[in-house]
Order: structure tokens, then C-alpha cells, then sequence
């Protein structure tokens, strides 16, 4: 091991590039008008100093620079430009090689001043911003700025306002994103094919996980996330990838690529160890299918994300109720969260360069300006209640879990006790955890499925 | 993504684990008579907080605690521990599954109490630590501790005497550290295998990279750093996987695998695309083969590593002699630093739970007491300069390189006009880096090669 750590990763430059990050810039003009400044962060260490984790620059900053580039910053004031960088030194470029110069990344991307990290400080006067993930960054963000920052959903004046202005601009995607979103679903795709295709030989979930990766890092992107590859689907925050694959199982693949733009996708598809599905797990997978191939379609300009939510829990309920597990009319079987025994987590999220895209606003992005979240336990997980625009990116990913947790919670089976057929349930016993996930781009009359 | 933070991630639990770990805690015990307090940390967060790194717990934790647990700690007073966790909140087990209780974990270490992180401030007074690399738990140390922390290299006491007796402790090695050492170097030589086989039909060093990273997590381990997988092996911390490769080209491939239990290989090797070397390639591998080889023979106790580094220049001296690119009697070149042009990197570095290992600890582990580093340009980045003793691992790794920032800089060629034949160099332009690196285990009688 030589790295010490990561050098200037750019962008592939094009004119189409600076073009469409100077229209970013200009979409946020109009809605702020103190002056910006955004830092780009650096990587943390992972178990000493020169070992670090891959860097990955802050998503604001990407969206407005194009450049995964550690220990920048950048100034707007108005759609003005000002890249900050300090290039290499002779000694650095001795073990990280030559790269370009400030002046070309800041051709690249379309920049209109370009200066040394020294000259920053007198660009933080009164200027807006968002704290980044890393630490070290952050606290250079407090000494320039003079003042300590909060987490950027709890943001006072003048973040906030810059906080509201990039829900805003962030949130319906333009051409430059939508191209590096179908890339990465496209990867991600053929990242699901080669699992599926592994499984056949693969003895540990880890195999399938490698199997994967390999395809993403083949393509020079990276995970979007850590990958949930498991037999143990029930699990939903599972990043352990050591089971065995018996045949009998039911494998969840929850993997999405990331380009090096920082675009991501996000893909979850689950398939029997064995090739085949019991009669059991078909009868609920084709439920979960439905409640997906439903949703998708339901999904269209001025919709309401909820009632895609609310959806999904009904066909869920519907199919349920036909399978003999639940009892009741499926409108009131949802209406009392009875799903949410077996789908306790919202029916998706939007997707852009995070994952969850802007969590880090934290509801600011995901929710309509006066929403909050419910206290239903079949809502508040949700992570997105606005109505749908064209532009926007949002994953459909309906499931079917039996987490001991909640079904062997004594206050969920009193609650639910006239509501489900606990014997009829125990017969499914061999589907512990599926779901289906695609990544869906709304458009003016319907929507585009990147990640099929 | 459903991910929020990763589990707490159990070693193999057997009765040798527990009785290893307690005997590697009787040897600091010997050595330090304050209280010990050790931290493991918490994941970094990439680009908002539920979207985490993967966890690697402080390697000083994982020594003595083998638990790569996140947001836990150990308690030493003398050598009886007390682990420090919280269980999993109902709701967390509602997401993250059901796991091993705190006593379970305990027993399995073999810890001789286990409580509540809550009760953990009344073990800090007076204690000793080691600042942990993520800046969330370095806070809570401080807090919990009362005092201000800095790097463990320039720690005074009485963290200097705990970082101190760590250093001597983790020097050599285990039979439970070299298990590990020995499963993680035979992953990695699988993974250059995969590597070698897939640059037939590669056409980019990001498909060779995902060949190799494929066979590391396939045996559910992690890359112990950064990958270097490069046709520019000229950059040595080159971390970018974008060129195509060409017939002509050689292919340098740092990569190393890391078990569950944080226990790393380092291994590099260099092969010609094309399957063939060309014959200037041909002549350079030879010369560092024949460095490689004869510093692994003249390994042994009591040898000083820093020998083992003037002979790997003496032997690439001799070589380039024989090929008319140096001038001059090899023992004077190397005096005159003359090798260090072509080979500016020390001849390796201890190996262990860190890659390079302890280096948190500054030279405290690397250098012998009384030992600094050398101001001279062909010594100054040795890593290691102790005599050799049984149990130690270390990697042995010359190499060649044509570092334009070396080579065309005035002022080291002004130095070395007489000594170096730039017109004979240019006839090896096809040769920018070569390396070969193995993980070398110091026996008593000799050594045994992991990554062989
Ligand atoms: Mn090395
Ligand atoms: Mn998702």
C-alpha cells in the first residue's frame, strides 16, 4: 500500500458540462440572494491518517461544480463563480502525479474566477452554506464563516433560506443528471444480472455480493450505498454477507451504482437461491409485484407520492386478504396500518446524487413546505409527501417482510389479532423478506423506469 | 437503500479467541500501570448521515477487544475487562435483526465484566487512551475523559506510555494475528491471480481492479486500502482506474485484503498486458526481482530492517549499472542516493491490523527508540527501522519507477549528471513502474513468505 490520499478526480469535460452546471447556478440565483459558499469536504480516515476512505465530495458541491475534487470550495455570488483550490505541490505531484491546473478545472466547469484556498476567507462575509458530513471540513467552514453551524435541517438564517433554494433546484433533474442517472441504473442492471446469474454457483451471500460489485467497479462507478445482499430479507438494514445460500431461500439484492459524478441508483430485486420459487413465495411475490407494477403506473405529473404509498399498501393488503392472511376489507385493513405488519417502510424516496436524495436537509427536501411526517405507523416512515413534477426521480420499492420484531411484538398481535390469520400466516413461513425496487423518473405524460 | 448503520459484527467465537485476547491483554498489563481506556468508533459518514462508510473499528480496540463492534469500549485495569456496549434498542432490532447480547459478546472475548456505555465515565478517571480516528467518538473521549486529546504520536503522558507499550505489544505477532495474516494473504494471492487472468480481455484498469476486489469480498473480507491498479505504476499513489489498456503497457497492482477481524495483506505485483514483456521491460523486472528476492533471503532476527533497505538499493544499483543507466561503483551510487531516483520509497513497512501498521503512532512503532528519520532523499521514507524479531511481519517491496517530477527536476538532475546515462534511460521508456511486494513473516530461523 502506497495511497496516501485521493487526488483531483474531473469530470470529463465538455462544453455541454459547464453549460448545465451554469444553469444550476443561474436556477439558484433567482432564489437566494446572500452569497454562497460551498465546501467540497475530504476524506475521513479509516484506521490511521493515511488510510482513508474513498473520497466523495459533498453532494451540493458536486451539483454545482461537476468535480469530486477533496479540499475545494466554491463561491456564487449571484450565477458568479469562484473555484477554490490550492493545486498540488511539487511534492505531491511526486507521488499523485500531474493533474490538471486550477484554470482548467475551472474551464471545465464553467467557472468564472479561480483562486488559491487563501483568498477564500474574504468570500465569507455574510455568505450562506451547508455543513458538510466530514468534521475537519466543517470546522474550517466555522472558522471562515466566524460562527458554528448546526446539522442543515435545523439550518437558522442565512442557511436556511440556501438550504430551501437547493430543495428547490435539486429537486426535479435536468439532462446532465438524468444521463448520469441512466448510466448508473444501466450498470446496476447488469450489476442485478451478474448476481442472479451467480447465485447458481455462489455457496455464501458474499459471493453474490462480489459478483455484484465486480460489475460496478468494472464500469469505474462505485456502490451508491453499502449493498444488502442477504437470505435474511427481514433484516432490512442487513450489510452482512455471511449466510450460506441454502436452496430453499429467497436472496434480497438491494444494490445500486454511483458514477463518478456522484449520480446514483438504487435497485433491489429478490430471486429463489434455487432458481425456482416455492408455491408459498410465488404467491407473495406476485403481490409484491403487482403492488410495484401498480404504483409505477399510477405514477404521473401531479400525483401525490403518498397516494403511491397508500397504494402500494392496498394492492399489498388486497393480495393478503386473497391469500387468506389478513381478514377485512383491504381499504380498512390499510386505513388501521394492518400492511405496515409486513411493509413498515415507505414505498420509496427521491433519488439524485444521495440515495435518499437530500436527506442530510432532513424532511425539508422530501416533504412539501408545511407537511410533516404522520404518527401512523403505516406513514411515518414515509420519506417523501409532495406531489409528483416532471424531473423528479423516485424509487418504487413495495415489500413483504416477517420481522419476529413486529409480528411477535405483543402489542402489535393484540392490536392486530381479529386482523390476521396467525395459522394461515405460519404456512408462508419460507418467505422471510422480499421487495422490488426501481429507480422512476416522472415526465410531462407519464414516466420513464431507469432501472428496467 | 434501506441501510442505516451497520450491526455490531461478532468474531468467530471459540475458546482460543477468548484466551488469546486475554493473554495479549497480561502483556500490556506488564507494561502499564494507569487504567486503559479504549474506544472503537464510530462510521464516518459519506454524503449524508445514514449513508455511512463500512465500520472499521480502532485497530488498538480490535487488538485487544477482537470486536469489530461499533460504539463500544474496553475498560483495562490491569488485565481485567470491562466491555462497554449498549444492546440494540427494540426499534433497532426491529431493523438491524436480533444479535448477540452484551454478555454474549463478552463471553465470547473473554471480558470479566460487561456493562452499559452509561456506566463507563467512572473507568476514565486517571485512564490512558489513544485518540480514535473518527471525530464523533474522539469528542466523547475527551468529554468522558476531561481532557483534551491530540494525535498519539505527539501524545504525552500518560497516553505516551500506553501508546508506548502498545507499540511493543503489537510489534510481534500472535498465532491468532498471523491465522488471520495467513487467510488474508492467501485471498490476496488468489485476487492477483484473478487479476493476471482478467487483464487478457480487460480493457481498462477498472475491469482488472474488479477482478481482484471480486475475489476479496467473495470471501467476505474488505480491500485493507485503497487499491492501486495501474498501467501508470510510475504514480505511486495512484487511486484512479480510468486508463485503457494498451498491448505495450505493464500493469502494477497494489492490492491487499483484510479479514472480518481487521487483519491486512499487502501485496503488489507487475505483469505485462500483452502477456509479454518487451526486453527493456524484461532487463528492469529481472533487476527488481533480484532486490525482492535477495532482501527475503537476508531476513532474519536480529538483521537491522534499514540493511535490508541499502541492500534492496544496492542490488537495483548494481542492476542498473550492468544496464549502462547509472555510472559508478553501486555501493558509492547508493551512498550518493543515486538509487533513489528510480526508487524513492523505503523497501517496506510493518504489517499487521493497519496496513502500515501502527502508523497512527507516528514513528513510535516503526523506529527503534532513540531512532529518528534520515534527512537523506534515499532513507528519508523508510517506514521501519528496528532490528528484526520473531513474530514480526514485514513487507518487502523495491521497485523501479521513471517519476517525471524526479527525473526532469534541475536541481537532482544538475546533482546526478555525472551518474545517470539519460540517453540509455530513454531507451527504457516503456518501463514508467514496477513493483513486487510480499508479506514476510520473521521466524526464528529465517522466514516464512505469506503472500507466496
Ligand atoms: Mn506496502
Ligand atoms: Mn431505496
Amino acid at each position: 500500500m502506497q495511497a496516501e490520499f485521493l487526488q483531483a478526480e474531473s469530470a470529463s469535460g465538455s462544453p455541454s458540462l459547464a453549460a448545465a452546471l451554469r444553469q444550476r447556478r443561474q436556477r439558484l440565483a433567482t432564489l437566494i440572494s446572500v452569497p454562497v459558499v460551498l465546501w467540497s469536504g475530504q476524506s475521513p480516515s479509516r484506521n490511521f491518517p493515511a488510510n482513508s476512505y474513498p473520497f466523495r465530495a459533498s453532494s451540493h458541491f458536486l451539483y454545482f461544480a461537476g468535480l469530486n475534487l477533496p479540499k475545494a470550495a466554491i463561491a456564487l455570488q449571484g450565477s458568479h463563480l469562484t473555484l477554490f483550490w490550492d493545486e498540488p505541490t511539487p511534492a505531491e505531484v511526486l507521488w499523485h502525479g500531474p493533474g490538471p491546473t486550477r484554470s482548467q478545472l475551472a474551464e471545465q466547469i464553467g467557472a468564472d474566477d479561480a483562486r488559491p484556498l487563501a483568498d477564500l476567507e474574504q468570500y465569507c462575509a455574510g455568505a450562506a452554506t451547508i455543513a458538510v458530513q466530514d468534521s475537519t471540513t466543517r470546522q474550517q467552514q466555522e472558522k471562515l464563516l466566524g460562527r458554528s453551524l448546526v446539522a442543515p435541517k435545523l439550518a437558522q438564517e442565512p442557511d436556511r433560506a440556501l438550504v430551501g433554494a437547493i430543495a428547490q433546484v435539486r429537486l426535479c433533474h435536468d439532462d446532465l443528471a438524468l444521463a448520469e442517472m441512466r448510466r448508473a441504473a444501466q450498470v446496476t442492471r447488469r450489476a442485478h444480472a451478474a448476481g442472479r446469474a451467480a447465485t447458481a454457483t455462489a455457496t455464501t451471500e458474499a459471493e453474490v455480493r462480489a459478483a455484484m460489485e465486480q460489475v460496478i467497479l468494472a464500469a469505474d462507478m462505485t456502490p451508491a450505498y453499502s449493498s444488502i445482499v442477504t437470505v435474511h430479507g427481514e433484516v432490512l438494514h442487513n450489510c452482512h454477507y455471511g449466510h450460506r445460500l441454502e436452496p430453499g431461500d429467497l436472496l434480497l439484492a438491494d444494490v445500486g451504482a454511483e458514477t463518478p459524478l456522484g449520480w446514483a441508483a438504487d435497485m433491489t430485486r429478490t430471486w429463489p437461491v434455487s432458481g425456482q420459487f416455492s408455491p408459498t413465495q410465488c404467491d407473495i411475490y406476485d403481490i409484491v409485484q403487482a403492488a410495484h407494477d401498480r404504483c409505477i403506473e399510477a405514477i404521473a405529473p401531479g400525483v401525490e407520492y403518498r397516494e403511491i404509498h397508500l397504494l402500494a399498501a392496498r394492492v399489498l393488503a388486497e393480495g393478503l386478504v386473497s391469500l387468506g392472511i389478513l381478514c377485512g376489507a383491504p381499504e380498512e385493513l390499510v386505513e388501521q396500518d394492518a400492511h405496515a405488519l409486513f411493509f413498515p417502510h415507505g414505498v420509496g424516496h427521491l433519488l439524485g446524487l444521495d440515495v435518499h436524495d437530500m436527506e442530510d436537509l432532513g424532511d425539508l427536501a422530501g416533504y412539501e413546505p408545511g407537511r410533516t411526517r404522520s404518527d401512523r405507523f403505516g406513514l411515518c416512515y414515509l420519506r417523501l409527501d409532495r406531489p409528483l413534477r416532471p424531473g423528479m426521480v423516485v424509487t418504487v420499492e413495495p415489500g413483504f417482510y416477517q420481522i419476529p420484531a413486529l409480528l411477535q411484538d405483543p402489542e402489535k398481535r393484540d392490536r392486530y389479532s381479529a386482523l390476521v390469520n396467525w395459522d394461515r400466516l405460519a404456512g408462508f413461513a419460507d418467505v422471510r423478506g422480499i421487495r422490488i425496487e426501481d429507480d422512476v423518473l416522472v415526465t410531462a405524460t407519464g414516466v420513464e423506469v431507469l432501472t428496467e
